[in-house]
């Protein structure tokens, strides 16, 4: 099954060594994104992945690419045009220290993208799974008008949609809540990652206690029926470099919950989210009959993503299913 | 006497080892601009330097900030505002391969400056000498505004006005010509260091042979009657690795000429026009009679700009009087 | 209130990456002493600060100036002179490998001043606030003389006065003991930070119990009225990469203690103190009346130190009082 | 038109800035072998290309894969299997102190490829042009009549078919001489690219002056007569840091001639013939009736490779043209 | 007591700060091997140590070499020859992710030894204690007979007889068993340093209870009459980065425990169980009435080396000591 | 042969790609020194070699010692003590711009050296070469004194004496002068390696044309009539990129002179007169009655040196051999 992710890919710059950016002479160089790094993880694992978004016809636009190729990821979709590469800054925390990010991605190709600008006729040709995150309405109202063009279009060819809701506070700066524009996209989607902030900010859902998922799970499954799977992580925070991570799965009969994994030395946390998406969609086309499966699967993917540098999941399918069954140990393979 | 530079500070983010952008693991972060360099060449002289731009109020303009400040240069007449720092992507070339710059600077701060946003009674307060370049008003309409308004503010109190004319193909994109906007800026200027093609594109002075400057050096005079010193620099371009340098300058009687240098192994040739603008500011303010002495200072420094990596010329005046002196050859002192 | 510290900023040089030094094929460079480490500090929390010292007048004194200014500390009072710059390496620990410092600071220009070098009536011009600490006088029998030099001058000018005791083994080679020296110097301040193990070998005092802090601060307090303010902070050491840190203020009838933070992986134990000290000056003036929250500022602002490489605590007031106002999850910012 | 070619990559292991390796406590590490090299230039020019071969399945396979992938090449006929990856460690040398190279490749994956593993009629299918080089026999027996069923395969699909004779010294260790492996593999080629080298020891030409290539061409088309053209690049060794390069191409009735560049601060000399290769074929596929023009594409190409680290030519069509069109002066592009 | 320790000497290339494979650019180079290991360890203590090997005749023979000369050990008895060194590549993992080795050693100088090579006459000349491991016999069938030349000679010399069994599962390649080809070697040895799997799979064993060691050692003991010390060590892994390591010695009679140390922050976990085994050694040559303190010492030793980069321990005795008596602190020393 | 080298060896601190002491952020860690140097190449080229020396008993002069062994050298006649290892910072400079040594060496374990704390019996026992420099006695003047007394023991055994008498105008600080230290040392040389400065400086030699070395060497040699070998290093300083380099060497009778290279683009110049000199020793000692072969093989050691990162000349003989011959091409050897 070909898959179709869709977002912005930007130049992440790194300070090195839980530097403060104040202290960097250099910076570390990735290409990364939310929905491109859902789509480098589904590659790892085998699948076939194209990726679709809009990039400047520069050096830099033609850096992203390559580092999608080098995933194995179709890149023939991405729609050359506008004037910069979306960019973001990571100072890397530790501790009690956050991990800072400053986001210059105003103005980018993608956010200056609009409907019409990507042939969702060919983009979509062939593909069976389509997703998207809340990360490209909260962009821009263009960004936020393609992505509605996209769903209509992948739901129109029976596509499977799913959505990470991913909020970002310091995005939605063009004048428009989440609560204005993210309902109408959703109803698309078959699958929804979020949890009880979105559920509430979002979509109005009454939260009575944001520890437990299942009426907020039900309430969003009400909302929104075409839904079929309604999904949260929970990551607890003991501070920047100790986590731990978890995940509960609605098919709106019963809750599916995962291990909690300790991630006690966290290498890099960012991509956490994505490495779990990426697991999750894997899970639930690989093992479509086993919802516990397909989640504990994007878990224990999220963990090991977790012990890697950069915002991308290199895992394979092999070393996910090694650690969900059991071998956390870490043992020297030699 | 107090010097004013104004202008763009950006982060310069470099490839290291002459990779191309698409080699590139790291980037060296550097913070330079035309006039930001000019003043850090002038404090490294000894001068009483002042920088006035506008910068994002975020850690990436704290860390310019914090650059200039290690030069010794003031820096509270820098106002804070605007959504992003400019920024400058350099691959550096080698032999027959260019350098490449990539811009990203647009509604950068200092782009999105408007009259008004600068307190220049505070800003020139004590000021004997206030120096620009033509990248600002390439910039943006306001930033050119901006400048007008220094401009003047500076002459009504007959601060010396400098102007490095520096064209930029890749900018002047928002509509306006160089020759729209310059001749009413360039008004105001003391001394003016331009070649052939600003005379011709900004000022519509027929050029008949681009390598006779005195002609050149004449028209620009009768233009500007303010400008009571005409320089232009010849940088001969063997490869991007070897190039030679000198300078001439017309006092309005008298042509002034500089030896030329081989510079046989660049290390980092950009800034180079930036040290020779620091080094004739120090010269005509420190040996005002000597008009010679002055620009072949201004050669001297720029040739040792291009033996040390960055924007900036970090050198003494001794050291560039070692040079100038005649001691090119480099022997290790110890 | 303007701000002096008083002491020697030194060439730090440490192995990366946790190498031993014989691993080490290059050394990361920074500039850093407990006083101006103090000083950087301040200057991050927004105060006017100064620090006085003594540098010889070649490249290196010259790189440690600019690392201050870089702060935005005045550097202006700083003498240049003597023969070399002090210098310390440090081999960075990890778990039961405790990091490890060489000094090699005799003969410095800090070490060689005496008396009379310093302009203290220029140098103390305007300020409120004077610190020193228990390192200068250790370093050399001259250094202790100018320590004593600059006690009374500040104490004439009714400048309130802090020392952190800070003993250090590997120093006082020169003939005197701590007892000898330093009662006399005590004698002048106003905050005397400390612990059991210096006021027994200082001054005297008999500890019963090193852990019951009251009566060793009563005694103290006794010793030297002048102090209003006794001050210890507790590092629990469970290894080179897991500390804890506490500290506790008697202000003459109360005890004052802080919240202790774990600190579970340290990036860079060096500096704590130093960062603990800027932080209590800060709070101590920032919140005079509230001796409990600039208590709690000193702590939380080390232990953000110890999430930064690097001798110097590059946090804002901002960021250390979020930390004190409960949230060291850790969570990205953005 | 979609090319194949057709040989060993490798991982690169080369020591930093010019150090020995004796002193190199890190290799870059980067991909590369010559016809790999080959395929990398022809697909940054545009072209349609697939790269044939035999790699380990292990993370250090998949590794050489992702650079090919990145470069946009179709990896999907390699075949996976054998032991090892071969190496090849490289030491950069300087001025008269000369590169090293320490070939690790024995018992490779592609050293132990033998008749039958690689599907041919898959992976020459809608194939117009075959690429092989003299390495890949000179590697091991197996592999040379691997080389032998290719050529006969492509030959008996008319495709177009070149080889780059490439003597290396270090190699033809398992017991078996060019004379008696070659002839009949250069037999099937119509680009034939060698020197005088070649052609005395591989066919017995006899070579009167070595530097007179006429007559060598002759003699090496009279005995290959399917090779319409004999095509030999000049390299003057000034030092390791200083070349010149130029080439020349026989057609049976005329002799074209490239330029000569001078190379003057070589950043990377290794893939300099790759790069010609490249280009070359780029030329004659491009510029098909303007054989002057793809010979000095080919060796303008192989100029601007020798300024860029690594094995690879990183630059575009667009690049070479404006090196060919006198464009050697290296004035950044701002 | 002059020692020797036999084995193989190998490249080692690591990937920087967690890096997965594919994401390394460049790799860290040490030279290291298990029983070369334990002979820096050994010399770091101050003991006389002879290491005996084959090498090719190349330059990274040569840095081999010159690794061992650093550390004082005595390589005059290396035999050069052979085709290459053996590699080994090594990707830090950490949390779940285990660190993974991908060994390339086929066909080294090692492995392609044959009896008869190496002057054991002269090897062994004035030498108290020769050390091996299972490592070596598992390399290959010539490797594993000049093991038993080696024991035998030894032997015959009344030289104390150590070995580390040491299971690799990515070796034993060639077509015999751990069980065909370790018990005539071991039957040898004085010290025996192994696990309840070497037992089982090596030498048949029974073992029911793996937790449980006394039975397994007295099995051994009756098995290898000549064994005086049956030595264990216990590895917690609970996770790459946090281990926890302590070991058990039989003597015959008694069975002698160290304590255990926990592991929080593993900084290179490879080398461990060499670091224990060359602590070990000394602790038996230098306390050999104090086995219970020889043993606590290799425990000691083995925890420092966690906190290490490299294979190798680089502590002293005076180090190991201050653990051992209880300082795990990790203070700072300065 | 075994050959004595007697002199300090430093910890070398030096910035990366030519940055400027401001600039660096790291400094890359070497050891090295003079005589030092001296003594690597001449292990280097298979020679018995012993360096003789003070050095701290800490960490710091370890690390002396390990590059040492590396190299093979014998470190067992170094004497531990005194309080610190002499540094020298280097900032590597290009072209126009020289590089710049600043010693930290004052006080060092060597400069502190006393007669009687060398037991020259001992380390002179089976030497047939003790080879010393004019920065010995420049560096304090009981390290003078340890000069002369080491020359007397060597000459009372009729060693062979070589001295490079190599003037450092930043030394001589300790209140003598070369002319009144150096004539009494050199008396007792058998080979002396100087110029015209020192000729006239230090011996009062009239220098009537100093590019005519003939009646300077014959005026040496009469002031010394031990010295049968008269030698003197022309450098050709075209910039700190490109020098020239030349030998002459006078036997009494006859002027022997060398050819002159061009080094065109040198990596590093620091140690190129030490690796002349060791190149030198070793063709005497090798080939005594050839003494222009010598010569020249100096001249072709000292040159590779100048490619060669570091202080110290890593080169074979065989190497050396290969330039001499005349293959400077630099093309690579694969």
């Amino acid at each position: 099954m070909r898959i179709v992710t869709f977002g912005e890919i930007m130049l992440r710059l790194s300070t090195p060594r839980h530097q403060r950016f104040r202290q960097a002479r250099i910076m570390e160089v990735e290409y990364g994104g939310g929905e491109s790094n859902v789509g480098v993880s589904l590659a790892n694992y085998g699948q076939d992945v194209r990726f679709v978004s809009r990039l400047p016809d520069n050096d830099l636009g033609d850096c992203a690419i390559r580092s999608l190729r080098a995933a194995g990821i179709d890149t023939s979709h991405i729609v050359r045009g506008g004037k910069r590469l979306g960019i973001y800054f990571l100072e890397t925390g530790a501790v009690q220290r956050p991990s800072k990010v400053i986001y210059d991605r105003e103005d980018s190709s993608m956010a200056t993208t609009t409907p019409g600008m990507i042939d969702w006729d060919a983009a979509l040709d062939g593909v069976g799974w389509f997703h998207w995150s809340g990360i490209t309405p909260a962009v821009s109202e263009s960004a936020a008008a393609v992505c509605l063009e996209a769903c209509q279009a992948a739901a129109a060819r029976d596509i499977t949609i799913s959505v990470d809701l991913n909020h970002r506070s310091k995005l939605w700066q063009y004048g428009k809540t989440p609560a204005e524009v993210m309902p109408q996209l959703v109803e698309y989607c078959d699958v929804i990652v979020g949890g009880s902030y979105e559920a509430e900010r979002y979509f109005g859902i009454e939260v009575v206690d944001s520890t437990d998922f299942e009426p907020i799970a039900r309430a969003l499954r009400q909302r929104f029926p075409k839904a079929t799977k309604i999904v949260t992580t929970l990551r607890g925070t003991i501070s920047a470099s100790h986590n731990t991570y978890t995940a509960l799965l609605w098919d709106g009969e019963r809750m599916h919950s995962s291990p909690t994994y300790e991630i006690t030395h966290i290498v890099d946390r960012v991509g956490g989210g994505d490495s779990f998406m990426g697991g999750l969609i894997h899970g639930l086309i690989t093992w479509p009959d086993d919802l516990s499966y397909a989640l504990r699967f994007g878990v224990a993917a999220s963990t090991l993503k977790h012990t890697i540098p950069g915002d991308v999941n290199q895992v394979t399918e092999g070393e996910v299913i090694e650690l969900m069954e059991g071998d956390g140990s870490g043992r020297v393979r030699r």
